[in-house]
């Protein structure tokens, strides 16, 4: 392998092997047609040149390139990541925040556009078509946006004003339909299929997940270049997971650390097919899901296969949170840290809470935040009031 | 001058000058009480010992606390700034954005109240009082909550919700009040006078001028340690385009550049106030200020004088744009870089449309975008429309 080719596609399910180029989404060998209510098979995952990597990579001048499915040169002029690492003691003592709510169209899912236009530019193909429940399609309108792209995006139409918003003013041609995010899903795959375009469903193309992997690797950087013990992150298809396993899982295989971190699955209770996965081991569609957490509602996620592994292979656990938990959560979270979460992204915060007693106090816990709260202000509207107003006279006013 | 104590404060009106902690707020000398719809008088700007920083400050190891008014070690445990800074082909040659949307609570008050409450927290003084059209007090209640400080903030009953939104969700006392942000600025003046607490006034606080100076610093450092040619900024208080100028003016000061960029005024075509004074040299208070960039609509501009000085200074000069073009600007923002800014942060793009054919076509320009779209997502609905929900069949769909 050379560093333009630096990786080869393995199947997450039959173990096949693809050199790049071979092979764009699942595994042709035991992939099935999509259903909708059922996770993919036929995930692919990369398996990088970690021998390479061993001998190439110095911690004190890092190239990240090594670690990365996409070269340079093919990165769209839009920077995504980079976002905040920080302690909090307000929430515990050991216990850390990365703000990916940050990325530009604010949430983490830029990440994985980011990576997938890159793709596109490599293979010269000039139209990206999405299903999304609202976060992954304003991150590919934004990032296509910005490189001249074409973005297909297909929605349900309950999807959040804003994200709808954010998404066409990006100038993507957005497609919402009357339906679930499986049959918006189902309808993405089709148009590539007869109409052409490259497609970024997410856990579909295995760039995703590998984009997604940033986050992981820049948790490792901003730490100071070791892998924290714990990282709560807010599941929904399974990707954001995957991803940051993705990169503890190379850093090991690249010697880089000895120990995974324990990655803890949160899901809404309504919202709970990879959590009933992990707990019983049989995997079971819901019939349908239903959380105020829009980003993680999700009925047949498709990265169940995939995201379970990574839990069980972490010595991680999974942990259920209520919408109640969640909107508390969210509220606290604003209080204690002054970072206003989407509901999706307080579910993190929400599992810790319910689940800190598991830990010691001096195990470093990092609490993945996704998503902006300003991508849904309606969602926090029952756990506050916006105060009436008052003729401006001083004597109204008591001291607070 | 010892490094705890490394600046002075002076009048911008009377060039008296005061040691550190012998002044908090406005010149005692030559200000007047605050009258609603008059711009301030006796804002007080920092001088650094410059000396001091030539003989210390190395371009290779910078230590940017010889440039800041707070300690280190006062700091709020809440970072703010590092947003992206990036060159952008899609907008024109040599043309960068500054993307302040990025930080925190969505805007570039975020530095202003990081500051603040830093010399809060060296004043051991444990509440913020602040008067806003939205974003200042959004960034203040997010400080304050991750430092443990009561906010508490008036604001004209017109913000837009996300704004009101967040601030309470992160524990602010709010007090709406039924008036304009003139009488909001008046009352909180009287709420520290009465009942104490520190007050954050944009301008009436000279720090917020040094914390905003922080974008100013960011674009040097990230211009490889070099002034850009020219910086469009959107203007409403003046304290943006003031603390920009006053990073480039310790900059020059100190010898680290030899010239100001030329910074460009963008207001709202009915909220000028600032505007008609750079073009007729005299000042006059508007009537009422009207206009879809809520966060620049001022009428009577607290810091009128210095931010005139700053654009004369600069060899910049001043523009006005409609509401019309503000709303085309974020569309077309949006559509060419992946940037969505709110309205008034839109302003900027639409002001360097308007007078683009100004400049050299090698000459570096900067766009400071100083607040995210997700701010106020009703405001771009007049120029798109969310397309109708389509039964999920590929034979309703057609090639884009």
């Amino acid at each position: 392998m050379n560093i333009s080719n630096n990786f080869i596609y393995e199947c997450d399910s039959c173990g096949k092997t693809y050199e790049r180029d071979l092979v764009r989404y699942l595994c042709p060998d035991c992939s099935e047609e999509y259903i909708p209510g059922n996770p993919l098979k036929g995930v692919l995952k990369l398996i990088f040149d970690y021998d390479l990597i061993k001998k190439k990579f110095e911690i004190n001048k890092p190239d990240w390139n090594l670690f990365s499915a996409v070269e340079e040169k093919y990165f769209p002029d839009f920077p995504v990541g980079n976002t905040p690492f920080f302690k909090t003691k307000n929430i515990g003592n050991n216990v850390w925040i990365k703000n990916d709510g940050l990325n530009p169209s604010g949430s983490l899912k830029d990440r994985a556009s980011f990576l997938v236009v890159a793709e596109s530019n490599r293979l010269d193909i000039d139209t990206i078509v999405a299903a999304s429940t609202g976060n992954a399609a304003s991150a590919l309108a934004a990032v296509c946006a910005a490189s001249n792209k074409k973005a297909i995006i297909f929605v349900p139409e309950s999807a959040p004003k804003a994200k709808l918003v954010q998404m066409i003013l990006y100038g993507a041609n957005v497609i919402p339909v009357k339906g679930s995010y499986d049959d918006a899903f189902k309808l993405s795959l089709e148009y590539t299929e007869k109409f052409s375009g490259l497609n970024r469903n997410t856990a579909y193309h295995p760039l995703t997940i590998e984009g997604k992997k940033t986050a992981g690797l820049e948790i490792f950087i901003q730490n100071n270049f070791k892998a924290p013990d714990i990282v709560f992150i807010p599941v929904g298809d399974g990707v954001i997971l995957s991803g940051v396993y993705k990169a503890f899982y190379d850093l090991k295989m690249s010697g880089l650390i000895e120990k995974l971190p324990k990655l803890i699955c949160v899901q809404a209770e309504n919202s709970s097919a990879i959590h009933n996965f992990i707990v019983s081991g049989n995997y079971k569609n819901l019939e349908s899901s239903k959380t105020i957490a829009d980003s993680i509602s999700v009925s047949a996620p498709s990265n169940a296969f995939m995201a379970r592994k990574a839990v069980l292979d972490s010595n991680g656990f999974s942990v259920t949170v209520s919408d109640k938990e969640i909107l508390e959560a969210q509220k606290n979270l604003a209080n204690k840290t002054g970072i206003f979460a989407e509901p999706a992204a307080a579910a993190t915060y929400a599992g810790y809470i319910k689940f800190k007693d598991k830990f010691n106090s001096d195990e470093q816990v990092v609490l993945l935040i996704t998503g902006h709260g300003l991508k849904d202000i309606e969602a926090p509207l029952s756990v506050i009031k916006i105060p009436e107003a008052i003729i401006p006279d001083i004597k109204n006013i008591k001291i607070f």
